[in-house]
């Protein structure tokens, strides 16, 4: 069972790399360029930076403190995607570690003397992560070996002391090993990192404890806050210490929390962590989009927060967000060649970038994909995930399997063997077509935003053999060609199966306006576009036209247009726009409402938008994801 | 004279703190404050903190890289208030100086080896502003030596070298030495500081080489941009150098940079610096109410560099913006009591904050005011400025007086004695009664909103003596009791006088609405209520009611309501608003338009709206100076 995250319990169970392959696609074609570009580029600027000499024993020490987990991020990714460099890669790690399992380049002759800043746990989390991936993919080996001896020091060191990390991770890569391997003190010392967080269990910080999740404990918590990954990552490792021992009311806090988090401290991408300053969450409803931090590792957590969430729940709404997430945050983060990526991911950018050059400070970037960081999470974050996308798509329970995203491939399960074909996210049908005789529940997920969906289901050509419902209700619907309308949730079709036989559902690909609710002060007056599970934005190339001056004219539809380029499936947008003349430099707050296209005036014109994952790729240009909303014609 | 700045040559010259003192009044009150409460209060905890101990040679040293130079803020405003305390405090500072005239506690055995953090040029320029300061009120003593040795060191160290100081603040030092001594190698050092920066002059640094100001040389720079406080306390060095070396080019440079960052850069309240994460300016129109940084400091140092430009230029706009951010951002910065300290300040808090514990960090400060902070410039910065502040109020040129702030007080200039009495800024009549028999030209500033202002001119009883023109046309307009209407800009009355003789100002105090240019976009469909030169701010104790769900309806105008305090002279207002009822939690971004007060319902209430100067002084609340404008009744 190749999978990130495979639990011993829950609602719905994962299917993994061994079950599900993808084929050319959105999503497929990204998981190629992964494997074939992106892993060796940070192969090749961790060489670059030192980071991996670091192993060798090379001195000076270079990097920051917790470059070593960057290393073990690849690895993960190496291990899921089969790379033939993982085991020498693997060797240099392994030759650094310590007679008693200490493995940490930066503060070998001085552990743990400083557990709020060291990140010496942290990296732990991500070398047992990589041992994991190695152990599902291919059995027991040095990583796998490097990795046990590694947790068996921390349960050493740490099981009977009240200490934790500042940065937490090794909560969930603790539990993903005892799954992987049986061994219960795993577990227990997860739990217990859980438990002591916010007792507290570190010292006091500059920006105050909350930023590591250390104010208050996990179960009392509210919300998500402090810094985005952070909290993220502790609620993964919360959801799998819950499912785990079957603490049920520690599994509705983090639903609880996840849920707050989503109504008020999420962006409309599915982008988390709002604050530039320490990386963190804002209040409730702060969501600015010019300084929206939205860091790529932060969208990453989340989509295995939801994950995990939707395996223990089997609830749509989880696998809704990684939707969103998926398509607006992570497929942002890369750009199309595979060789840059965006480690913030504004909404709104005033001025066309510089394009970087070299290593970015990533306080720094902005406007412009960078091929490495000074902090580098985030590349090695999206090869890894990107390493181990197939095993998101779909699940399984006892009466059959579920299609959670839609992507051309193959999925194989107990007594069911699929083919999805679509053109997905750019049209909205999805065909499934049985490969083999079977039986057993298919179920597809329909979209929140899918209203007047459809479910037909056809028979193999010789027109015998299946029986059973498709769409809603889901049972005693009888046998029908015709389209049925499915709601929001799961379309359930089930019973015998032929080969050939096909399920079809459409999903309403309209463009649609969408506005923010009244308290999301930063986007007050303002519409942005949506389209099946894509957001969209206005980005102009050199900031010609000027976005400043441009409002929406929400009277008016907005249409689908072919996209310039030749071969390129990618849907653009076109809306109506009024366009504002510049307006004389002065005092800006005035005694008159300012509005163009209402009494501010103003001249028509048309606004092409593209999806939001898109930008950047063309240069230094503006973008806004939220464009005002035009007044009145007076 | 007594004065913090006094160039040799100008339109206008400043009047000191022997030409003008305060009575009881807004002003007033606050520099008595200061001198009685504020300036011990920072002498006590910087004892407490033992920054005062690292003069003594107490190890290990405490506070930050910076700290030293918090003494020194503290030494100029003891020198200002004629405190008792100073010549025991320079004496303490005396005694660190090293032979050659190097003094910094922090460096003392690694000079200058960090010129990008270090601060050493930064500390030695608020040493010299002390000396500087005794100078001028006290004449040479201990202080005045340890200055001008300093001084004397920094210039055999730097003249012929390219380095500079990572934070500004040496350059206007320098000069003002220069103009209180008359040695020429001062200017002259402070003239290739200014020169040297932005070739660059200093290292790469984490934020990008812009934070410093070292990105592009001072006479490229468009507008001002990087840390705030560093910006501006290089524009005033600017400033005094382009004034003292008669280099017009490098004056217009500025003028042009202060006028772009006031079109786009400056938040209502006259706060500067967008940014949380570096302390800096944002990019043009990035103005968010919530996250505005608006540090005091900078507050600070924008009077600063606006008094140096009027006196330069004689142009009324800057009075103007002094004026503003007098009211809104220093009032603001300091508590009621004296004796705690905002040092952001937001315009918008949603969350009410926990009363602060000790030493606040800095960047954790944000809805209550603290008595210290990790970083303690804030304080010490408003005990220099109040202590200084009677010389911001009036100027002279050859023909009279300029009278720019209205306070009770007294002004003697040359052949002209004049009390001024007003209630301003609760009361809009401003009246200036001579005190002897005189003559000279007497103007008023008349502020940019105060459209509809009128000045009238009384004899004394006996009716004979008084001749001139009173009101605009300032000329020729003949001898007139009645009140004439005057333009923005500066009333002028002229001829002789007699004691008794006597001058009205009427500022018209309606308050006014004002709404954001539309490309603010953080402040997009809202409104905030000034009157006279006061922004007001709805401030919820306990956010009850609940700030996030009022609108205002800008249809009823707003009215003037007496404080509920007994002897307070504060003057509230109440506005029509609408009340949301509180929505369900869920997505945030949905297919509906979402406004109260239109098609989003609401029930109709008043809501009242303080001075925002006076917000934080009743415990934990809630604020907004912006609020969103509700939708017309459908």
């Amino acid at each position: 069972m190749a999978n990130p995250v495979l639990p011993s319990t829950g609602v719905l169970s994962p299917l993994g790399l061994d079950a599900v392959r993808l084929a050319p696609g959105f999503w497929g074609d990204r998981v190629t360029l992964d494997r074939e570009v992106t892993i060796a580029h940070c192969r090749e600027w961790m060489e670059r930076e030192g980071w991996i000499d670091n192993f060798r024993g090379r001195r000076p020490r270079r990097g920051r403190e917790f470059s070593d987990s960057e290393i073990y991020k690849l690895l993960e990714g190496m291990a899921w995607a089969g790379h033939p460099d993982l085991p020498e890669l693997a060797e240099t790690v392994a030759r650094a570690q310590e007679g008693d399992g200490y493995l940490n380049t930066r503060w070998s002759g001085n552990r743990y003397t400083d557990l709020e800043w060291g990140h010496e746990l942290y990296c732990y989390g991500h070398l047992i992560q990589a041992g994991v991936a190695r152990l599902r993919t291919h059995g027991e080996d040095r990583l796998t070996e490097v990795a046990i001896r590694a947790a068996d020091h921390v349960c050493r060191r740490f099981m009977d002391t009240t200490e934790t990390c500042g940065h937490p991770e090794i909560e969930m890569a603790l539990v993903e090993l005892y799954r992987a391997t049986g061994t219960d003190r795993y577990l227990e010392m997860a739990r217990r990192f859980v438990e002591r967080r916010g007792l507290p269990a570190l010292g006091p910080i500059h920006f105050g404890r909350a930023y590591f999740q250390d104010d208050v404990p996990v179960r009392q918590a509210k919300v998500f806050g402090g810094h985005a990954v952070r909290a993220l990552y502790l609620a993964c490792g919360v959801v799998d210490v819950a499912v785990e021992t079957g603490d049920q009311e520690l599994l509705k806090a983090v639903e609880a929390q996840w849920e707050r988090t989503i109504a008020r401290r999420t962006h409309v991408t599915g982008g988390m962590g709002s604050r530039h300053a320490d990386e963190s969450f804002g209040e409730d409803y702060e969501l600015p989009p010019d300084r929206a931090y939205a860091e790529t590792c932060a969208s990453i957590a989340s989509i295995m927060l939801a994950h995990r969430l939707l395996l223990a729940t089997g609830d749509a709404r989880y696998a809704d967000m990684t939707e969103r997430t998926l398509y607006n945050m992570l497929a942002t983060g890369l750009a199309l060649d595979g060789k840059s990526f965006f480690y913030a991911n504004p909404l709104h950018v005033r001025v066309p970038a510089e394009p970087p050059q070299g290593v970015v400070s990533h306080a720094e970037q902005v406007g412009l994909r960078s091929p490495w960081f000074d902090v580098s999470c985030c590349p090695n974050n999206i090869a890894r995930t990107l390493a181990s996308l197939p095993a998101y798509v779909a699940t399984a329970d006892a009466g059959g399997v579920q299609i959670h995203h839609f992507t051309p491939g193959e999925i194989r399960h107990g007594g069911l063997a699929l083919q999805m074909e679509t053109g997905y996210p750019w049209s909205g049908g999805v065909t499934v077509r049985v490969l083999a005789d079977g039986r057993g529940r298919i179920s597809l997920r329909v979209p929140s935003w899918a209203t007047g969906a459809t479910l037909s289901r056809a028979c193999a050509p010789d027109g015998s053999g299946a029986s059973g419902a498709a769409g809603a209700p889901p049972a005693g619907a009888g046998r029908s060609p015709a389209a049925v309308p499915v709601a929001p949730g799961y379309a359930v079709a089930e019973g015998e199966w032929r080969a050939g036989d096909e399920i079809r559902l459409e999903l309403p690909m309209a463009p649609r306006w969408t506005f923010p609710d009244r308290r999301v002060d930063a986007l007050r007056g303002t519409v942005t576009v949506e389209r099946g599970p894509l957001v969209y934005c206005a980005e102009s190339v050199g900031d010609e036209p000027p976005l400043a001056d441009l409002a929406a004219r929400v009277t008016t539809p907005p249409a689908d247009v072919p996209a310039d380029r030749p071969g390129d499936e990618v849907v653009e947008l076109e809306i109506a726009a009024v366009r504002a003349a510049p307006d004389a430099n002065g005092w800006p707050y005035r005694a008159e409402q300012d509005r163009p296209g209402g009494t501010g005036g103003g001249t028509d014109t048309v606004l092409r938008l593209v999806p939001y994952h898109r930008w950047g790729n063309r240069g230094p240009a503006t973008m806004r994801v939220w464009l005002p909303v035009a007044g009145e014609r007076p």
